[in-house]
C-alpha cells in the first residue's frame, strides 16, 4: 500500500520530527527540500509505529536503522513506550543505545526477539535483501533470523531488479586466514555472472589496511554484472566454502519493508 | 586391500623406524608391544610412501599426523625427497614443521595441493570423516578441500558405523559472540537425534575457560544419541546458522583411508 508522504506518518508526537520534515501538506512531494537522509528518517520513524511497550528489540546498523535507534530512545525519554530491551546488531549500535539511555541485552539472554528493524543496501521484488555494506551483517544476520517480525526501512534508491542489481558490493564475511584463496574460490563460484572480488579496506579502494569486522574477520565484496540465478542454491554454495563465515544476502528474512521516497512512504508485506 | 603388518610397510628405510615397530616377523600381530601411538605411526609411515619429490603437500595436525610430518622431515634429511612445499594446517603443525626444517608457503601462494595426509577422529563406512577434536577443523578443511589426493590416516579405534557413532564430539566452529545463543539452536537443529551440544573448554568438562581456535573462535562440541540421517543436509543445516564458522564433518574429501590395527594395515579408496 502507498501512504501519502505527510508528517503524519512520523507518528503524533511532531515534537521531535525534523524540521527538515515538517514540510506544509502543499509542498511538492518531489520537493528538494528532501534529502536522501530525510528519506531514511520517515521510513524509520514510520517502522518505530509498530513498536509496543514491552517488547525485545533488534536494533539495526547504519545510516537509516541510526534514525529508529534514535526514534525508540525519544519514544522511551517521553514515557510513550516502557520496558524496551533493546538487542545490538554491532558494537556501534551498541554504544549509540548506550548513549541514549536504552535498555541493551544478548541473544544469550534473549533468544527470541519480538520485532528487529534495520536499513538495508538492496530490496529485491521478493524482499529479499543485501545487507553488510556497514560491515555488521553477521550480528545482524543471527538477531534477524530469530525476530518474530522484521522490518527492513529503506529509501526508493536501495530497490533492485534482482539480487546485486546496483553493481555494488555484495560482502562476504571471511576468516583472516587466507583471505586471498577465498576470496579465489568466491570469484570463481559465480564466474558466469561475471564476478569480480575485492578485499573490503579501510580506506576504500586506495586502502591497503583491511577492514576488520566486530568479529575480527575480513570482508570480501563481490561485484556482480549478472543475476547470479537461484539465490538459495548461491548461498549454500557460499556457505560451504571453508574460511566463509557469512554473507550479505538475507533470503525470506523480512516480514515488512518500508520504502520513503518523492512519492511518499511504501510498504510492503511478505507475502 | 589388507596388507599384514610387518615393518616392511615402513618403507625400506627402517633406520627411522621406532624400535617398537621393527618387532620380528614371527611376533604375534595381536603382541601387547603395540601402543595405539605404534598403530598412529604405521599408518603415518604408509602414507608418507605416497609422498614423490616436487610436491605440495597438506600437512595435518594431530597424533597420528604429527608422525607423518616427522617422516617427511627425516625423508628430506635423507635427501630421499627434494622440492617439497608443505602448506600446515595448524599453527601446531607449522611449529612442527619450521622445527623440522620442512619449507613451508600457504594456500594463498598454492591455491592446489598435490597431497594432504591428515588424522580423523571418526571414519564412516564411505570415507566420510569426523575432524576437529583437536580444533583444527576450519583450516584443515581449507587446505584439503583443494587437495588432489586426501590421504586420511587413522588407528582401527576410529573406524565407526555412522557419523557420531563414538558417542564423541563432533566439532562446531563458531563466533563467540552470544555463542550459548548459537550452540542452542546447534542442539536443537538436531534434537531428533539427543543432540548435546556443550561449549569446548581448556580444561576440559571441568574448566569454564573456552578453548580458543588458531582463529580466535569457539567449539561447540556436538553429542549424538543417534544417526544425524543425510549428512549433506546436516551439514548444510549447520552451515546456513548465522554464527557458524565451520563443522568437523569431512564429506567426500578423503580418497584414501589408511587403517592401523592388530591385523595389519588395510588402504580403502574412494569408490
Amino acid at each position: 500500500m502507498a501512504i501519502p508522504y505527510f508528517p503524519k506518518f512520523m507518528g503524533s508526537d511532531k515534537s521531535s520530527i525534523s524540521p527538515g520534515l515538517l514540510a506544509p501538506s502543499s509542498l511538492p512531494l518531489s520537493s528538494p527540500i528532501f534529502t536522501q537522509d530525510d528519506f531514511k528518517k520517515a521510513a524509520a520513524y514510520k517502522a518505530v509505529e509498530f513498536v509496543h511497550s514491552g517488547m525485545v528489540l533488534g536494533l539495526g546498523t547504519g545510516s537509516t536503522a541510526k534514525h529508529a535507534v534514535d526514534r525508540i530512545a525519544d519514544l522511551l525519554r517521553q514515557g510513550k513506550l516502557k520496558d524496551i530491551v533493546g538487542i545490538p546488531t554491532s558494537k556501534k549500535t551498541y554504544d549509540q543505545a548506550v548513549s541514549l539511555g536504552i535498555p541493551l541485552s544478548d541473544l544469550d539472554s534473549h533468544p527470541v526477539i519480538d520485532l528487529a528493524i534495520d536499513g538495508a543496501d538492496e530490496v529485491d521484488p521478493d524482499l529479499n535483501l543485501v545487507k553488510g555494506r556497514g560491515g555488521s551483517l553477521l550480528r545482524e544476520k543471527m538477531v534477524e533470523c530469530v525476530c518474530k517480525k522484521f522490518i527492513v526501512i529503506v529509501d526508493e534508491s536501495k530497490l533492485v531488479e534482482f539480487i546485486g542489481g546496483s553493481g555494488l558490493a555484495m560482502p562476504v564475511e571471511v576468516v583472516p586466514y587466507c583471505w586471498k584463496f577465498t576470496a579465489l574460490r568466491l570469484q570463481n563460484l559465480f564466474e558466469e555472472s561475471g564476478c569480480v572480488a575485492k578485499l573490503r579496506t579501510v580506506g576504500g579502494d586506495g586502502g591497503d589496511e583491511p577492514y576488520v569486522t566486530d568479529n575480527e574477520n575480513y570482508i570480501v565484496d563481490l561485484y556482480f554484472k549478472k543475476d547470479i540465478g537461484d539465490l538459495k542454491v548461491a548461498s549454500d554454495r557460499i556457505l560451504r566454502l571453508a574460511g566463509v563465515v557469512e554473507h550479505g544476502m538475507f533470503l525470506d528474512m523480512a516480514t515488512t519493508v518500508i520504502i520513503a521516497g518523492e512519492l511518499g512512504i511504501t510498504i510492503k508485506n511478505k507475502q
